[in-house]
């Protein structure tokens, strides 16, 4: 039976092949002739054929099949067509990597938050000198990008913890800024007091929500202590530091304690044990540096069975490995998904930049938000 | 040129089928002698050889087809071979179906946060009557329904602006609870004022984090306002009804409103203009009602390209729409993911179970979280 399953192989795949260069010959007629080249209705009627001959049995599978088949075909005639397609995209890749522009050692960076908070370590991390403006709320970093107070812009992305920061996401789509190099901060959350605290006597806690929900075990096992929200760990530590009580603790970082006197009680004081949070650097123009092995993506696909399967085969038709990919709900409409797509990849590559640029005339809705090194 | 295709494509068909019908009888021996069916290694084989059999420029192509066609084969053997497979989630099914349970009209409900919380909204759209219990933490919620203290558990699992709940998930994992049904909540936040205050001379806004992100607008729009962040949008109103100042206002349902005495000074305050909350009810034995339309399930898959193309293709081989997917990335590992996945689907219909037993055998990590009414 192998034997016969290998003869039927390698049949199936000759006529895949003739199948191939004959679609292709199609395409290029239609190309020469100014004909539209692909035809969801051709599509449509080519799976209902081979489903009804395939039978009640195999109906569904061939179906399966078919698309798949047809998927491939796209995906290699958008590499012979892609001269003509995603032209703006193309244009703007190009004149990014023409440009040869990389990050400086030394720019104006905002970032959110206080000095001490996670997103100022993130910040010293890709850039070894910065001149450094802290703003109160995530949209006032990226009005400062904009409007060119500064030149870049710090945001946290996604934590281990919390998933995805998802207005953060929102406003790159409302400011149109993109993403140019991301650093991946491992969080150790510190236990600080204003100097010799005896832990038995601590009445009161003071951390950002997030920071007292990946310490929620110490938490639970120390009912009697009375939780205090803040902004931003680093302004927690500010406040345990300035008040100087001996039965306050903040959680926050090492470093708030080194900026603001406090003494580090305990060390790796989160649930998990490693924690990260992957911090993006975004600027108004859009950078593609030399090593850039990221790609970011955001769009839309129609709330239908096998849309995403789709989408994905054209990924694994080129072998490249996703890396992150989430759903999120369209407040406004029951029949669309937003995706969020990160994967491994560069657009020096042609076949990588052709599969984007595809895919930006095919979508409804289609942002690339940067290649960077991640 | 089409002539062609479609003669290709029949003789494609046929040749599909037959390959169908072959392992399928390579299946049912193996099965009949207890030889494993599966075969990674006889897999990777095919793919190489068919790969180099197309040539340099149909190799790519060639393999994603057999991929395809082995992931078919797999997903029409697994419906062949599957009262043999995941015989565990099987029985833990087949127990809950036989049981018949559904939820009751009155019931020990816990959720978190204080009266008039969206999560208080969410349990009464659940529970007509329910005799509710009010929690300080998402895990307490936990706590109460292992315990036997209430009977279901209602919290929040995902928001249109906000994205997942991912420490309800991690919580679901610890506690081993299960989904029984799910609810979505319109959120229109209201901001709350103490008598006839004049708008002009606010100072002070309260709200939970999340209620003052979601009005952000409003809250760049007036600089001058003083942020308050409390642990939810309940508690803040109850706190500016109880300093009863005439320039506070707190940023929370129109049902606080109506339990603290305030006044709604403006509606559908929030950004978004539809904004909603996904709530789950959740307990302790598994409960799937009839009429059960929606399945959850969190998996890990190796981080290599084409896991997850693989892992759907199981899903869009039988048609099934997937409502929801996304990965996180595990704290310990660089080489796995995360994914949880939503679709729409009954555990009623046998090629559903089918495919989630199996995916439990084959899966390193794989829970079902539930079959419930969304």
């Amino acid at each position: 039976m192998r034997g016969e399953i290998d003869e039927i192989d390698s049949e199936l795949v000759r006529l895949f092949c003739r199948r191939m260069d004959t679609v292709r010959a199609v395409a290029q007629y239609k190309s020469e002739h100014g004909l539209p080249v692909f035809h969801p209705e051709r599509e449509r009627k080519v799976i209902e054929k081979v489903s009804a001959r395939a039978g009640k049995e195999y109906g569904t599978g061939a179906g399966v099949l078919f698309q798949t088949i047809m998927d491939i075909s796209k995906s290699y005639q958008h590499i012979q067509l892609s001269g003509e397609r995603g032209a703006r995209l193309r244009a703007q890749i190009g004149a990014a990597l023409g440009s040869g522009a990389t990050l400086p050692k030394k720019a104006r960076v905002a970032c959110q938050g206080v000095p001490g908070a996670y997103s100022h370590e993130a910040a010293r991390q890709m850039f070894p000198s910065p001149d450094l403006s802290f703003c109160g709320q995530f949209e006032d970093v990226f009005e400062a990008v904009r409007s060119g107070e500064c030149d870049y812009g710090v945001l946290p992305i996604e934590n281990s913890s919390n998933g995805s920061v998802t207005r953060v996401y929102d406003l790159l789509r409302d400011y149109r800024l993109t993403i140019c190099r991301s650093y991946k901060l491992p969080v150790n959350h510190c236990l600080l007091t204003s100097g010799e605290t005896d832990l038995q006597k601590l009445t009161d806690i003071y951390s950002h929500e997030q920071g007292l929900g990946q310490c929620s075990q110490f938490l639970r096992q120390n009912p009697q202590l009375r939780v205090h929200i803040y902004r931003n760990t680093a302004a927690a530590a500010k406040f345990v530091a300035d008040c100087g009580s001996a039965t306050a603790a903040a959680i926050a970082s090492e470093e708030c304690a080194r900026l603001y006197g406090l003494t580090v009680a305990a060390r790796d004081f989160q649930n998990a044990r490693q924690n990260f949070t992957r911090f993006i650097c975004m600027s108004r123009e859009l950078i593609i540096e030399p090593g850039a092995n990221k790609i970011s993506l955001s769009l839309t696909l129609p709330h239908t069975a096998g849309s995403l399967y789709r989408l994905i085969s054209r990924f694994a038709a080129q072998s490249l490995n996703l890396t992150k990919l989430e759903s999120r709900p369209l407040p406004d409409t029951d029949f669309e998904f937003l995706f969020y797509f990160d994967f491994e990849g560069s657009v020096r590559e042609k076949p990588v930049l052709d599969l984007l640029c595809s895919l930006q005339e095919e979508l409804g809705h289609f942002e690339f938000l940067g290649n960077y090194k991640g």
